[in-house]
């Protein structure tokens, strides 16, 4: 096991009608809260923005509110929340929504006390140790921000796509009502199945040495899961125990236990990063796209990790050839994300021609090569690009 | 799934020399520190004892100690770590041991701020909801103490061994070096084997209803992965990732994690407190007489529990009988038990007649019924103590 330093200090709450918690739980930091979402039809029809907004006025906080938060949460956002809280001396921000929101809100919360431009933390050019508290009001079980150390935030100028991480953005708390999620978008759902399991396996599919036995199988655990009950809520949306599954889930995926003292290959969240970048396209749209490709890309170097996911996590019988076992993992793996009607074609993601491909690369690469399974350079991810469109 | 509220927060830190990270990791908390240990020949001749202490000189901090912890610690010495945090204004507790020792540490870290008697916190008739930060340097993996929110202690007068529980007597951190194991008594090897299994199995003995496959699932990996590394520990002690890998499991099977969203079932713990109370068995040694005994005599109303632990842990077949499987099931984690030299009789833990099992059994049941698989009386109680002598 390699040396490493873990924390995961998110409190989780679940119940039906979590929601109703956030004011007390936002009382035991601050008695003054940003609100931040996305401002669109669904959270006020849905009676989500009002009930948060009861929820802070019953605990007698003084709250803020900043809407507008877009897929791929652009920077000029932050700026505006940033504005807010120091105008406001604001000691909390909450986050009603997914990823986009919850990244949104960390970047808020670390740029409150930064001193110069956020963005420069974002380029590696600055560092930062505080945080005002975040807590978030959990909406869909996916990108796992809720219980990460990090935040993507995509600058509006320059279109990059880029990620801070440290202990002191991890949440506070989060709070999950499985019947919040009853409603999604089917999409939405499978966007948020696909992106859980690809978190776990960035972390699992990594070197067979050194030999981390606990955690391997902590991770099958959770990708088996996710497929499973992932099935469950596609065929009955309202199934509690699934959904609270998911959402567990979801937190557990991204926290980073799984991946706890080993070599870690982002390869697919790199390659995948550009694309939402500059097509727009939701990130766990891009991961049902690119992670089959990577794989078929770097398997044939890395036969006996592949074989144990396939055995293990894929059900593929371990009586076959490794080689063959492996194979049959990534082509099982192809199939749910079919089956759940998650894109596995550069076209189904609106990406008809190589045009961007290189642009893509060099993006994904930044200079430099991504990945451990298998080290890659931009000539590799194109070869990977290429592989996705089939 | 059960609404729930997690949290655990305990920072671990794995790395050979972890004990060096001590004097740092207490300054984030105070200037003062009390170190508990076991004041044995081992913690002095290892020169543990002593590399702590400088970990804590290097860093400038004050420090006092309090040897002398016992295995199902007491009481009396609790008592006087109270004492002496207070007469001293000490800020911080470091516990240089295993359970018992961690323990004590939560016991004085919630006393200092207690007004009155702290055992009757222990008997229910007292609450607090405050502690130092208790932090850990690990020597051995099993109680699970140094993630968990409880604190298990014996009063010297009454031999009365009860526990209390509250997320302030989480420890800050845990400090693991792998290193430190490798010279670990066989015999403690194998009880902290059979007890992380233990924290799990209680957990995951529970009804079908409601569904939670993903804890099922992290259970069953945890499960697996403490058998699988303690063969290797056992055949080979120097076996680091193996030896890492039962440090982290010892955290994760007993933070709370795979029982939240569901009802547990405590039986066995509680049928093997009086046993180490009364004879003063060591916790571990209990269990493996116990629970073996404990699953003959439950799981026939419980078969489907009983055959998923059996095929996803034990390896049985999933084609046979799901009754016949659930008995196969147990038969094989007894014969795990065997092979691992952990006791499985009441006479290989010195119980040789059957004269205190009912004293033993009321104070088990405490006046009411154990256990969530099936409820058990002191009759109960009497006929599992009996199944266990064979």
């Amino acid at each position: 096991m390699l040396d490493f330093e873990f924390q995961s200090p998110t409190k989780m709450i679940l119940r039906r009608n979590a929601i109703e918690l956030a004011g007390s739980e936002v009382k035991r930091y601050s008695d003054t809260v940003l609100l931040v979402h996305y401002g669109d039809d669904f959270i006020y029809k849905s009676g989500l923005r009002d009930r948060a907004v009861k929820a802070l006025e019953d605990a007698g906080l003084k709250w803020f509110e900043l809407p507008g938060v877009q897929p791929n949460p652009l920077m000029s956002l932050v700026y505006k929340g940033i504005d807010l809280c120091r105008e406001n001396g604001i000691g909390f921000v909450l986050a009603l929504g997914g990823g986009s929101v919850i990244d949104t809100s960390k970047a808020i919360a670390a740029g409150y006390y930064y001193d110069g431009d956020l963005w420069d933390c974002y380029l590696g050019k600055g560092t930062f140790d505080r945080a005002l508290p975040v807590g978030t009001i959990m909406t869909i079980p996916a990108t796992g921000s809720e219980g990460s150390n990090g935040s993507v935030i995509t600058n509006d100028k320059t279109l990059q796509k880029r990620d801070i991480m440290s202990d002191v953005l991890r949440p506070v708390f989060t709070l999950m009502d499985p019947e919040m999620t009853f409603t999604l978008p089917r999409s939405q759902t499978v966007n948020g199945i696909v992106d859980m399991g690809s978190h776990v396996m960035e972390r699992y599919f990594s070197p067979m040495e050194p030999v981390n036995d606990l955690t391997d199988r902590l991770a099958e655990a959770i990708m088996v899961s996710v497929m499973e009950n992932g099935r469950k809520v596609l065929e009955k949306p309202d199934d509690y125990d699934a959904r609270a599954d998911l959402m567990v889930a979801s937190v557990v995926a991204h926290n980073g236990l799984v991946g706890i003292g080993r070599f870690q290959d982002w390869a697919s969240h790199c390659m995948g990063a550009p694309i939402s970048g500059i097509y727009n396209v939701p990130h766990g749209r891009t991961l049902s796209v690119i992670i089959p490709a990577w794989m078929k890309y770097v398997y044939q170097d890395n036969i006996a990790r592949f074989r144990q996911f396939a055995v293990r996590v894929m059900g593929v019988d371990p009586e076959l050839d490794a080689a063959e076992a492996a194979a049959e993992g990534i082509k099982r793996l192809h199939a749910f994300y079919k089956e759940i009607g998650a894109p596995t074609t550069m076209a189904e993601i609106g990406i008809t021609d190589r045009t961007r491909y290189e642009e893509m690369a060099k993006a994904a690469c930044n200079g430099g090569t991504i990945g451990c399974m298998k080290a890659l350079g931009e000539k590799d991810v194109m070869n990977i690009y290429e592989l996705a469109e089939k």
